[in-house]
């Protein structure tokens, strides 16, 4: 048989060309089409990179710190996701973050952004097939690169093999970090801009707050870094690896994967499920049952209730 | 036929006992039970009260504003709904912020607080329940306070007929109200402990903020207020009502209202069938289909949608 389409695509993106890559990216990301038969055969094929996800506040550092990591990984070939807020005001500064990215990352590196905008709830499958892809073609580290704390945004991080979170002096004390959820995702703390006063005070309430904490078998180091002078980066590469080494030797690393694999088939059911509930509400027994509804005759649980059960789309009538 | 213990109960919350509304708002808050005839019967007498959304980030004074304009409002019957944090660590805080509000609440208001901790994706339905009890037994105005900005917390305190947005010159500034999606959703802004300097600056960049957005038939005020010392409350709820009338003469109330209907069955819908997906993936095919993907023989999307196809509880089998 001679080769597909498909075939000389992959290929040439295992041996590194970026068109290629770039091109499975864009066939990933659009639902529909050939998406599901490069996802597919991605998936058979990866399962060797280390992926590793990065959160923290907004203006923390963290596209410097990231294309620094990908440079001090030594990797031959390290790759970039980085999703992008949604949001029109911020899009100039993520914009500038590219750009001194690209600056210090390594020229073997490949980089992709992935907008926000438009994914909506689609986002938690999208950013999996991404990775996939990536891991797919020979990619390894793969790093995942959130803009903010949001809630969205530290679940695309967390869903990695390690966890890393930036925060700067100046983002506050360590109650912010717990408070978005932060302290429990996270397996390496980077306390970047560390030429900042109150840089030691930052790492001290970090470590305070680990300390509250519940103990396992694993205590996320906090290492200080000034990203734009390259400082503490190799420290904090070294941690990543430690932290890898660690899940391998435990045995966790195969767990923390399969529930991520879990985890990504429940959001593609809910995915699924949830283009059903608006074909039921856009149905004619839906606006019948929202009318009622508003003129006060059955309550929106018994009218979803009742609209639930109707909705078997192979009703017995069917057969 | 004489009465059964429901319309006692909801006889005697309409007469103003606060028992029988701690005990309605109890049985709502229960799923199975029950609840749903609560929820019916509380649905079938409600659409009078003035439901009025308040969030803002946490420290800003949501809690002491709410309780005095309760008090304002000058109503016979107000009632506050506050949608408690989970975190631990906050808990304290907000313990606080009840008991502060206690002194500053007029005696005649009804308070309830609801936590989102074991709630989860639920509180989306659970709170339209509250407040549709609370407006069925003559509550009126019903002011929902929630704790903080989160995407849910927003949403929730959006999902009202006026939304009142607090913020604080110590907050930031405006881009913060901006990206939290705080700008879309207010109805009235209060920049509270306007004592504190820049209060003015804070409202300055508020209203340059709202210069930039679309230009709608309602632009929001914003309102400077002291709630520690009464200052501004009157003002404030002013406005509330300003917007309130403006609302009725628009005829977009009615609209509002029913969109919030609608919005509330798809999410008792989305409810039900996140239900379903836990019962596909505990399943035996659930779990088959997961050890391929595990083994890496079909993909996350694969699996899900084969899981999907096969979940139509009533299969022609059946018939």
């Amino acid at each position: 048989m001679s080769p597909t389409p498909l075939d000389e695509l992959f290929e040439a993106a295992a041996a590194g060309n970026r068109r290629a890559m770039g091109k499975l990216l864009t066939m990933v990301e659009q639902p529909g089409g050939a998406a599901s038969e490069v996802s597919e055969r991605a998936h058979r094929q990866a399962g060797h990179a280390r992926v590793i996800g990065i959160t923290g506040a907004p203006g923390a550092g963290k596209s410097t710190i990231t294309g620094r990591l990908a440079a001090a990984s030594g990797a031959e070939r390290p790759a970039v996701l980085a999703i992008d807020p949604s949001s029109p005001l911020t899009g100039g500064a993520v914009l500038g973050d590219r750009v001194r990215m690209d600056n210090h990352i390594g020229s073997s590196s490949f980089i992709r952004s992935m907008a926000t905008r438009g994914h909506a709830g689609g986002l938690a499958v999208a950013v999996p097939d991404a990775v996939r892809v990536l891991d797919a073609v020979g990619c390894d580290p793969v790093l995942v690169e959130t803009a903010g704390v949001g809630q969205v945004e530290v679940s695309i991080a967390a869903a990695a093999d390690t966890t890393m979170v930036v925060v700067t002096p100046g983002w506050g004390d360590a109650v912010q970090a717990n408070k978005a959820g932060l302290l429990e995702v996270a397996d390496v703390f980077a306390v970047n801009k560390a030429d900042r006063p109150d840089a030691r005070g930052a790492r001290r309430d970090l470590e305070l707050m680990l300390d509250l904490g519940p103990e396992g078998d694993w205590r996320p180091p906090v290492v200080l870094t000034i990203a734009t002078e390259n400082e503490g980066i190799e420290a904090l590469w070294v941690e990543i690896e430690r932290h890898t080494a660690h899940l391998r030797e435990s045995g966790a690393l195969g767990r923390r994967r399969g529930l991520r694999l879990r985890n990504e088939v429940v959001d593609r059911i809910e995915l699924g499920l949830r283009g059903r509930v608006l074909q039921i509400i856009d149905s004619e027994a839906g606006s019948k049952a929202l009318g009622r509804v508003e003129r006060r005759e059955v309550s929106p649980g018994s009218a979803a209730e009742a609209l639930l059960a109707s909705s078997n789309p192979q009703h017995p009538e069917e057969s």
